[in-house]
């Protein structure tokens, strides 16, 4: 039985959850025993420990170095060696895999993935604690976004693969009549043709969540693959690779299929990778000084899907559960020390305040309310290290403790030190009260536990100030909290304008940051935080072209 | 009855044949009385005189100049004036206009749209005097291209558009289990919001085949569109524009919605459209210079599509109608005097010969069947005309006669005198015997009566250099004549590779630049002489993006 009859059951709910969106997802996201089995955590944590301090075994052309300089954010150091990509080497085996994965069945080639992906799926604990070391996710964040939710996404990326290649035409007879003239009948077919070789650049924070769409979508349309990884979070995806590597081989298939090209942050090869003549696509996900150099790539035909940065708004204009608001707004704020590219950094409120359940509140107790619900989520600190993880990179670090002497400092980071360390792994959020004028301030992206809190005239006010930040700047999410339908329509509108995608009143377990696969679309290709979404139909078109081949059968 | 409706049926067999690629015309290609209405011609022709040495008419935002500077390719000058934009003002109006026709439910937009391509069809011996007069060409082609073929393209962007709005999902309740916590429950709306404005800028020779596709599917997936026809060749897109602005009207949309940027040669403004910011889309047909240039723009995320030019070729092998392949090549080379973007250039034939119906026949006997085939199809004069129509521009009739001074010539061009103007409007082609190695002459866009025939080591050695010309050069069509199985397979190989569409032993009446749309696509957008492809999924989908809002409802 092929992969594809073999994962059929699974692939037909994908197309299915993919047209209504209704709530479905293949990849438990719980980390539990009674799902992934008795023995699967602590199996997965040894897994993961015997890949530690040794050479990550890849058989692709290489230098004959071996390279790793990898986070080590929770104090243990990974010390795993990768080989260096022969870059010449990499990109000519690339093209060959390439040459003949094009002419796989597009079929085949979906079910070679979905079974990398259920694959993947059964090593999540190995993977979750891949990604906790190198991005300073906590576990259970690491498990879920970097294990099933990415493999979500994943699959995601593959079924809508699917619905596009499933509509281009099957081979015709095309018959024109030509009046009393015998008919024109001309036999055409039509194929996929590949644009690759295709680049997957992954980030430091998400490295199997946000790379795992553009893999997933190229290898699906018959482009092979260089996975780049972040120089400080490989693992996750050189784990990825070889399951991918794997499974080819299984289905007799060259593994150079997809590669890995690892490097390291002193001797960087991406500037390489990106200009070489044949990239054909390029998936990116990081900063937007680079990921704008990366979109400079399209002036030659490289189709490009960048994430980048942004800042993202919450606009506050009353509420019938100010303690729900305040209390998701702590939570979304915090996870992982509000280094999601879907954290809100900016909340704008009345400076008259706002109508509430608790009836009239001024602005600042609006502000107390949010402040007091970040504290009391992270007033313990082993529970603060659960939500918070750890500070990803120094100027993360930097900027979280210089802000301390901000003005309008509303709230004050507190230090988090991780047991394990003694070391400070993070800092609970900072947050400033600021003027709308302070656009300065609020108008960059402050990456990090880092929050504003911006007084405005009004609501309309706010909105017209949020348009232009996310026109100009980029927003992954918008969050509003309104109990008056007028204003929910004009904030509708804002969003709609802007181009940024919207949560209305967000006051339980859903945060503003989550978006789902197979429902919610991630970013919108709008606005400048980035040119794509994952996964619309654009995310897909663009990678394949159609080449016809008619024959004159008059 | 919405236009939707009492278009239905219309809509409902274009979807089909989009879908399957069975032969569909919804527009009668044939100029008769009977099918058009016996005074149809007269009509057309009388309402075309009636433009002329007049201003049109179209009330949006202008200077108060009138320009106008078309070609007269037949003698008749037609001394019409149009008003010359305000940029700024078309730019507001499009914008303002743009946000209502976004807000348009998609299938009246598309029923808006398709009403007027009704109404162009019932005027087609109209813009056929149009686009005669501005491009040169034949009144039966200029009639066939520029009226029902032209809305044959548009109505397939329409429809695709059509096709792709109706996958973006309906609003739905998403309902996700919590354990034994209650749901989350959110209700989920997704909104195409248009990247507009969008330009289309024309070209000189196929002022609305080459438009409609960007035009049509810009204005079905809610972009409001600024058309700029090539200043010599305006009257055609001008009827277009005011068509679809009585229909947007009637509907009582703003007009606005479609606007008409004429500009001269002497004082071009499209520079300055292509890099407004408020451009979103361009689409453009025209040399590769500015095709490229434009191209630039995708570095600040506009969306481009955009077909330039390229070097067309021929694979001669071997045919078992070798009298059927001359006679099917020399009209292909003589349609519209070889300005087509699809006319073949270079015939590449082996230096041994090649095997035929006829027995083995030499290099020389091959180039002369081919020689011989174009002098006898174009020996009347009169029908010459017919076929040739007239040299579009000063450039390209100097290119043919500098021609007849050119080594290896084996056909000299003929010249053809317009008996209504007593000059000289075109030239039977030249055609000239190359070597391999001549690839500085070969190897550049030879627009005009004008081609090559080449002498190669053999088949394999055609197909290398064919190969390497598309990747380098780029094509928008590739023909191949051969009776060897296993050669059409390395043949479709090298189409595939090179990433240009293949059309194999042509030897009755469909010709190598023809692409019927609902069926062939016109260019392949995998190499450098487009980059997009009429119509697959990526030329629409890319002109709008999803916005999501969410209301938790937990």
């Amino acid at each position: 039985m092929s992969f594809f009859e073999a994962h059929k059951k699974m692939i037909d709910e994908a197309i299915e959850a993919a047209r209504s969106r209704a709530f479905w997802s293949p990849f438990s996201e719980i980390p539990s025993r009674r799902i992934y089995g008795d023995s699967a955590p602590d199996d997965g944590e040894a897994a993961f420990l015997k890949l530690l301090n040794r050479p990550f075994e890849i058989d692709q052309p290489t230098t004959g170095e071996m390279v790793g300089d990898e986070n080590a954010l929770y104090g243990t150091p990974l010390g795993i060696q990768y080989p260096a990509p022969d870059i010449d080497g990499i990109i000519t085996a690339s093209q060959t895999a390439g040459t003949a994965w094009a002419n796989v069945p597009f079929k085949e080639r979906i079910g070679i993935l979905v079974e990398a992906l259920v694959r993947l799926n059964h090593r999540s604990f190995e993977i979750g604690h891949a990604v906790m070391h190198t991005t300073g996710q906590a576990f259970a964040m690491a498990f879920q976004a970097g294990g099933p939710h990415a493999q979500d996404r994943g699959l995601e990326a593959v079924i809508y693969a699917h619905e596009e290649l499933s509509r281009i035409p099957a081979p015709i007879t095309w018959e024109k009549p030509q009046g009393k003239r015998p008919p024109q009948i001309v036999h055409k077919a039509f194929h996929a043709r590949p644009k690759g070789i295709a680049l997957v650049i992954g980030c430091n924070t998400f490295p199997t969540w946000n790379s795992y769409p553009g893999l997933f979508a190229s290898l699906a349309t018959g482009n092979s693959v260089i996975v780049k990884p972040h120089p400080r979070a490989i693992l996750p995806l050189a784990i990825t690779v070889e399951v991918l590597r794997e499974v080819l081989a299984e289905a007799a298939i060259d593994p150079n299929v997809v590669t890995l090209a690892v490097d390291t942050t002193d001797s960087p090869i991406t500037e390489t990778l990106v200009s070489h003549p044949a990239i054909g696509i390029i998936d990116f996900t990081g900063s937007s000084a680079f990921g704008n150099r990366i979109e400079q790539e399209a002036c030659r035909g490289v189709r490009t899907y960048t994430e980048k940065s942004g800042v993202n708004n919450i606009l506050i204009d009353s509420s019938d559960d100010v303690k729900g608001m305040a209390n998701n707004l702590a939570l979304s704020l915090s996870l992982y020390s509000g280094q999601m590219c879907t954290t809100p950094q900016n909340i704008f409120i009345p400076e008259g305040g706002i109508q509430t359940d608790q009836g009239h509140i001024t602005f600042d107790d609006a502000v107390r309310q949010i402040t007091e619900a970040v504290s009391t989520l992270l007033a313990d600190d082993q529970r603060a290290m659960g939500i918070l993880g750890a500070i990803v990179n120094a100027d993360v670090r930097k900027r979280v403790e210089d802000s301390q002497n901000d003005p309008g400092v509303a709230l004050m980071a507190r230090p988090i030190v991780n047991p394990a360390t003694g070391k400070i792994c993070s800092y609970t959020p900072t947050c400033c009260v600021l003027e709308a004028s302070d656009t300065a301030v609020y108008g960059q992206e402050q990456f990090g536990p880092l929050f504003y809190i911006i007084r405005t005239r009004d609501t309309d006010h706010a909105l017209e100030l949020i348009e232009k930040l996310v026109r100009e700047k980029g927003a992954m999410t918008f969050g509003a909290y309104s109990t008056d339908e007028a204003i929910l329509r004009k904030t509708e509108a804002t969003a709609l304008q802007g181009g940024v995608s919207l949560s209305c009143n967000l006051t339980s377990s859903l945060m503003v940051n989550q978006a789902a696969a197979f429902s919610d679309f991630h970013g919108t290709g709008a606005n400048p935080a980035a040119n794509a979404s994952l996964t619309d139909a654009a995310f897909i078109a663009g990678r394949f072209n159609i080449v016809e081949i008619r024959h004159d059968n008059s």
